[in-house]
């Protein structure tokens, strides 16, 4: 078979450039109206897309010039679009840090039968600091304790999701069996933080395990997508970074002792499409003069655990040493690593840095032409540095719709991506298998 | 304004009768196919219904003779049900026992958004036991305890969705201002069980609280009924005691300062209908014949928290010594108490206690043709023995649709039920207001 390229859709508030909200072509739909998101999963089935993703952060609101990535909870949000599309996968981004394992593989399993196996988990172990106290606690846990925990998390929820073998209903009106109990058990977790008894009260769905994503981009994070992840998430700056990083992604998968095309690889693209590569760019600084300082100065607080930079001048070149050490930092390392980078590589004043991270928080962007957008696609996946893209539109609905009508006609015709849904599980159109139950054959 | 009955779907496995799933006339459709549930929601619709409910179980499967009340999980499977109907009012059972505050909160807030102010919550502390070593802990939480939790509970997803003023979003391009930060503020709440700093990360809904529902009838029950629900659900055998209830528990809500009106009163009712009282009354024998001994046992060990009925003689009349002491049993009392009472009155033997109760588990069962059925709850509602009723078909969807075809017209004929929908919230559809945050004017 031909290897083709996944695409997901990153819903985003009113789009990832954080000027798209002032956009004169933006919609004025209040993002806490269902059918605007909707819309966006229409728009994204219409493109055939293999998903949709929603972030999440569990505290909030954040910033006062910005709308959040979204008003509404994932699962609810997904559960709603489950009952409203028909192929588009639904990639629900939830915590290992603050909800019970027991509540969450629940919600996966109930969402897997509802949709018809499209359903998706994108892992997160939480890192914004202020959510930790919506669940009682003093601090926000450390990097090295999120994972910790996140690793014990998915052995629970995957012996829940494995704790019924698929024949364990039987639903015979004539003997008035329904259910073998012999076909269902405990999983008597005992672990260092959880106690599970289980059985999961809900049979497996039609993938058992939901399509499981995850970002995290650090050394902890890439030994976990190394373990469990089967698709992930990536903030790349340029092909090389991409390459660098795919290389070392599939590397760890195989010593993890996997197949290395087991786990898809999907670095974000924020694409600004417009007919001609010059109307491309005069649409992208349309964008950047939308942002303020004071909105590019509290994304950026919150991705170093709240520091505060308003001290600096903002026309002086930035140096490291103007940045909380790495070591001290408990939120998304990854992330804080690619921004130390660029400062002590490009040496950018803070507010041409604050204009960079403005247009997609450090993923890939690129304005041009319909074509140009294709061929970096196709070269990225062409040499080892994607398996599909992350696609992050920087205004929403507009600029997704450019690129479905526009740029998924040139990745068809180059024989990249699919011309039809197959009728599918998620997981079947990622090219990944349904898991066998570890207690049942 | 005339007062007008309110109808509730409890929606229920294949019905409530113990031997409906059973029945030759059932469907075969698999209890986590999505299309069934949607099947069952269009059916209220179209008969007008005020909200359905789903209840809930945090353990299990608990019986191989008998399908569960869901294999699904009420929160998602509602939330997908709003995105596909318009009017329909959707109920779901969510534990104060064992969900984060933050998290359950959130969920409604978001579904009220999604359904356009359409969302209900029943609230319960979980009594089955067995679900609390799914969450870590060692033994089932008294009674007492649960209920303690629970009113703090309450303080705080109060406080949470009172935590933004209704006009905090401003979502103005021009000058750039999304949010007034002044117009939300964190709750800071600190008891003996949670800690919890707010806000919510969620806007308010169209109603701002989901309208409360509750079915706890025991004093403990009752005095959190008279302190937060605005609609409890109730299982009352007969007439007699249903006015008792209804008339102890407004006498509750006026000595917490409320007025009488601000909580609707929903007894179950198992109506067998068919189109001669004799046709009812045979399809009724079909049903109890398809009942076991075995799943009536299983359902009272469970009832009794666990307890074995097992040694005693099927055919020996019980007496109330043959039952563990009320006062030993943290399940739910009020429905024990009731079992019990009708052990001491009525003297049944074992075989016919359990046969009484495979009918609805205690709720008001009535076999009959469409008028019978109408007259009783024509002299219920007008009796003040309720404001309404939560229909428990024995079977599903068979019964609910005689029901909405030849009961439903009946009760609009009569002046007693509503001929279409108005667009309004669930809320105002219960003639309860929306609550003012508790923080902002």
């Amino acid at each position: 078979m031909t290897r083709t390229l996944h695409l997901n859709l990153f819903a985003y508030g009113r789009g990832h450039h954080e000027g798209a909200w002032r956009h004169t072509k933006a919609p004025r739909t209040p993002l806490t109206d269902f059918n605007y998101y909707r819309g966006l999963a229409e728009l994204a089935e219409k493109g055939l897309f293999d998903s949709m993703f929603l972030a999440d952060v569990l505290a909030g609101p954040r910033a006062s010039g910005q709308p959040p990535a979204n008003h509404l909870e994932p699962i609810t949000l997904l559960s709603a679009l489950a009952g409203v599309t028909r192929h588009i996968g639904l990639v629900a981004t939830a915590s290992t840090s603050y909800t019970e394992p027991f509540n969450l593989a629940r919600q996966f399993a109930s969402l897997d039968h509802i949709s018809g196996g499209r359903v998706a988990w994108n892992v997160v172990t939480s890192w914004v600091n202020g959510a930790q106290a919506n669940f009682g606690l003093d601090r926000l846990p450390t990097h090295a304790e999120r994972y910790a925990k996140a690793f014990e998390y998915m052995e629970v929820v995957k012996g829940l999701w494995d704790s019924w073998a698929d024949d364990a209903i039987v639903d015979d009106p004539t003997s008035g069996l329904y259910l073998r109990p012999e076909r269902v058990r405990a999983i008597e977790h005992k672990g260092e933080h959880f106690r599970v008894r289980g059985p999961l009260n809900v049979p497996p769905g039609p993938q058992r395990h939901p399509l499981l994503f995850q970002a995290g981009s650090s050394a902890d994070g890439q030994q976990f997508a190394a373990r469990h992840a089967e698709a992930v998430f990536t903030a790349q700056p340029d092909l090389a970074a991409a390459q660098q990083f795919y290389a070392s992604l599939k590397r760890h998968v195989v010593e993890a002792g996997r197949r290395p095309d087991s786990l898809v690889v999907m670095p974000g693209l924020s694409a600004v499409v417009a007919s001609t590569d010059a109307e491309a760019r005069l649409l992208l600084e349309e964008l950047d003069e939308l942002t303020s300082v004071q909105s590019g100065l509290e994304h950026l607080s919150t991705r170093f655990g709240g520091y505060d930079f308003s001290h600096l001048d903002l026309d002086t070149p930035l140096s490291v040493d103007d940045f909380p050490a790495l070591g001290q930092i408990e939120a998304e390392k990854s992330r804080v690593q690619q921004y130390l980078q660029r400062v002590s590589r490009d040496r950018p004043t803070l507010r041409q840095l604050l204009r960079q991270l403005a247009g997609a928080r450090g993923h890939f962007t690129l304005a041009g032409s319909p074509e140009r957008i294709a061929d970096a696609m196709q070269l990225w996946f062409e040499s080892a540095a994607a398996d599909g893209f992350n696609l992050m539109p920087p205004t929403l609905p507009n600029l997704l719709e450019t690129f479905v009508d526009e740029v998924v006609p040139l990745l068809q015709r180059r024989g990249l991506f699919r011309r039809a849904y197959q009728q599918q599980t998620l997981r079947e159109r990622y090219g990944l298998a349904r898991p066998a139950s570890q207690y049942f054959n």
